[in-house]
């Protein structure tokens, strides 16, 4: 039900422990303790490697070639929030640049995520302010149409509602939403306690085959060995 | 007008002060300087990030799988020069490897803007000779069919014609051209100055709504606020 | 002939010395000598750039969204193999992380090359293993069907039969039959020695149209130059 | 805050009248009477040219190359719905073919909307059912893992709501909220009792420039006529 | 040397009799009898088989989402027209429908070629009025920004020329520039005279191999025969 | 072992009866038979709907942008051939167009199968000549480099050894190892036996969930209904 022109200034964020935890576990974790969906489409890529953020989801819905909710959202941000710009069309134009990331900077957000492009990605890298976009793109844009703040958006495949846990790293980014935060935390723990133990056995040597007890299950599937 | 089986030895370059000194302002304010045209699409990646450069076009067209022209093009090469490569049909074949990056370096190119691949990359990132490709790919050309150098060439559907200034930089390729140099020299110099204050105000909280006095526009507009 | 379900045990592999210095030449030469062909599609990617690497092939075939062949082939792997993986259908989940990485990498594996996505890219580049790649996903995978190990596959539109020699670089990824190896290494050293001599000339200023006495064959072909 | 392996059985569908009328209008009119959203991304295409229809949205969500749910989805058809499959990730396999296409038409659905591929498309044309998909696959599945029905799902970047209506034809799909399908309706049909005025005047050779008064506010805007 | 805001009035078009006579040949026989240039990229696709036009070229350039300048360009179509839409960014909107069809056929233009999305293509094809298009898509545009009207642009990777001639059919989109449209139809004309004769030799199962004599240069290239 | 500059005229076809005998089970029942495998990637589509064919695969090895080698295989069709035509790199041009189509006509080929483009597509389609491709491009090709032909290609994802068959339709193209064709169709006609009866249930309201015993393992698998 996406309303057009309009800023909802109240929203419901996650506890900010538990989305401030997240980011340690990462978007492939995550997403398995969420029962492997909440993902965005792998085109989604970090505009520089190495970046493990998780935050709140400020959202803000755009029209193609038209950055002025990009302004409208800033004042939306508290900090701890990532922001998640949807577009309402498919675009590459370049919608968020130095200027932005400095203003989002100040106003506390950790990243941005966007379906569409940015630009001055040098200097993005040296601010340390992590975005993950569809594309880089120089292109500018225009400030014509109102488009909308803290809807549920659509963003790269995924359904993101306003104070829903962001958690993204060089893997993609995935949304935990808010009711499910705590839950996909405590599954998160639990899936990386395991990863621990697992880890060391596969570096002995000991095989998945074996540690995970697949012979019989591929047998009884028809696997067989030919020497 | 596109001719076939000519090299044009005598093109009029951007003057060399202006062409030398648009690279400082990157391909994004270049872009905007010039009224938002200019760039070539986003799909023109640098092979290695982090240079920054600009130069005067020396154009090449060249063949599907085939590189012959860009030893032909080697030759009108003067210092100061970027050359870019465009080709008749679509193909991601390796044009371009250390060997002719040499050559082109000894020869005083800055770079080289390809719609097409290139390989040898890591020797390039090595060398210092910076790259802006379609994709990047080992496969090898044939030198069977004459193209031509230095006529007006589509380069990833920006129009090149010789002695245009090349900007380039993480966020794309933007072409100046060879008349309007100088006027986006100072369209640059004037946007980036006022970017200046802009970046401090932004850092210290001011948002851009107020600074860009868009709330009146906004609300003219039909934005609505709801707590 | 694809079979499903079976594993071979017994595969010949390619010289162990040849394999390994294969690697030095890179994907570019490799591909060349071996009449330019070989190679893999240009999508195939490093997840992180720099490694180069050499060894015999190891073949996995399996399933959209399946990754339960990469447990099987784990046990297939000898010092100096790369693990070659083909998916029956286009597919962009992310089959492979630091856990089977760590499994990989015990069994003496020294690279991944995948027709599909692979995670925990970030644990990779600090474990050294690298990965080439069609994309980079969270996504994860099932285990369900059966697949294959060690049968000739298809990856990234290029013939593997096990046993194969793999060339991977920044480049991309070439495939050297077990039979060409040998052969292969020697046109690549041929190659690699003359291409010394010819870096100097180019560092020097000579021109490939001079050095390759390209002159005439131009003008035969219809070139033209005009001042 | 997708559920997987849940089927919902009782869902609250869109008037029937309301559902039955939008067809006449098409997927254009439709979605510039929602204020220009709602539509799926233009890789949405028909199989087979011609089809426009309306109707309720049933949502099935399937795994990569799983098509099991299809036949959970069958069952929770009922007379004049739509059914719309999304995947967990990106697949092209084909999940739907004839069969499929001859349960579902007896269930009384009137056409399918997947995010993935389909096959039969030829006995599909012949049947007279419409499909919109991704893409046209001989692939075929295997039933292994359950996903859910009718839950909200995203379809090539649309959201779903069970109950939605679903508007189909040359021009893409467009999703219209259940709650707004009455609204939608009348503004589709203002829309396009004022087109046929419209279309009379611009066939007799009036300029859209006068019948929208558009030239004041071009020349506001800037625009300058050259002889 | 792109200028934004302005329309040009007076253009010079090809010759009438010249353009018109051109469809008869086809894009790959035009395209040929250039030389093999001036061709679209392949993506620009009919939005219904059959149609084979040729016209003088209007050209107009749009902003991304933005279609107010359609409008403008109607008013500039002359009878014999083709207009030539390019687009300042990647976009996949819906710039054109069945109203601005019936303006532009009104006005005596025979298609639209246009690099961004069209819609109502079920009205198009009863129409008759073909367009050549990237996608086709639902999505609306707005009227904000002007942009150009006959200035030269760059369509789908080739240059158009205002009064340049437009060759299109199934084959896809060519143009040929003013100054050489008599010469390339002299040549279609010679070339399509030649086919004649060589179709019905090939009919009677003469080879190409020994119709054109390539026997002997295939022999010469190394091409050698096994039995 | 890709060999470059052969040609085998010699190669065993698979059974002339077996090879016609397949084309009416269609492209997505063969892949079903064969255990869903030899399925070329679904970018491959008919250059004009509803052709169903047949037959034995007579390869070819072209470089891009050079169609010499499609003459040479010209004289190696036999009647009931299809030609496959794969190239050593991407390329969209137009290797075949309607001179070409006459001469593969006149000598028994029944369709062509091309990992590039084609053109002429009207007059293939008024030929009944049907040719499954990426794309449709009108640009032309040289004649410059040997390839082969009647070696063992890989196109569009697809190992083809010459002999063996083609089986192509709307759904794709599927190739079936000359030794499995036998084997292939009994599955085929099997499969299709058995189809013809659950089609009746289906139309008859029987579902899928029922028909094939479903409802117990998904169960088991977890699937729960709320009402």
């Amino acid at each position: 039900m996406t309303e057009m022109g309009v800023v909802y200034r109240t929203i419901e964020r996650a506890d900010r422990d538990v989305a401030d935890r997240l980011a340690a576990f990462g978007a492939a974790t995550v997403h398995e303790a969420m029962g492997r969906i909440g993902l965005m489409k792998p085109y989604m890529r970090p505009v520089y490697p190495g970046a493990e953020v998780s935050g709140t989801a400020v959202t803000v819905l755009v029209h193609p070639g038209d950055n002025w909710m990009m302004h409208v959202v800033a004042e939306q941000i508290k900090p701890g929030d990532i922001v998640v710009a949807a577009v309402t069309a498919e675009c590459t134009d370049g919608y968020f640049g130095d200027l932005l990331a400095t203003s989002f900077q100040a106003r506390g957000a950790r990243a941005l995520v966007i379906d569409a492009g940015v630009r001055d990605v040098k200097t993005l890298r040296e601010m340390g302010f992590p975005v993950w976009s569809k594309c880089i793109s120089a292109k500018g844009t225009i400030k014509a149409t109102p488009g909308s703040v803290n809807i549920p958006v659509v963003c790269a495949g995924a359904l993101v509602t306003p104070g829903d846990v962001v958690v993204a790293d060089d893997d993609g980014v995935v949304i935990v939403p808010r009711l499910k935060a705590a839950a996909t935390l405590a599954a998160a723990e639990a899936r990386a306690a395991s990863e621990g133990a697992k880890r060391e056995k596969l570096a002995a040597g000991v095989l998945g085959l074996d540690m995970y007890a697949m012979r019989e299950p591929l047998a009884k599937a028809g696997l067989k060995y030919i020497d």
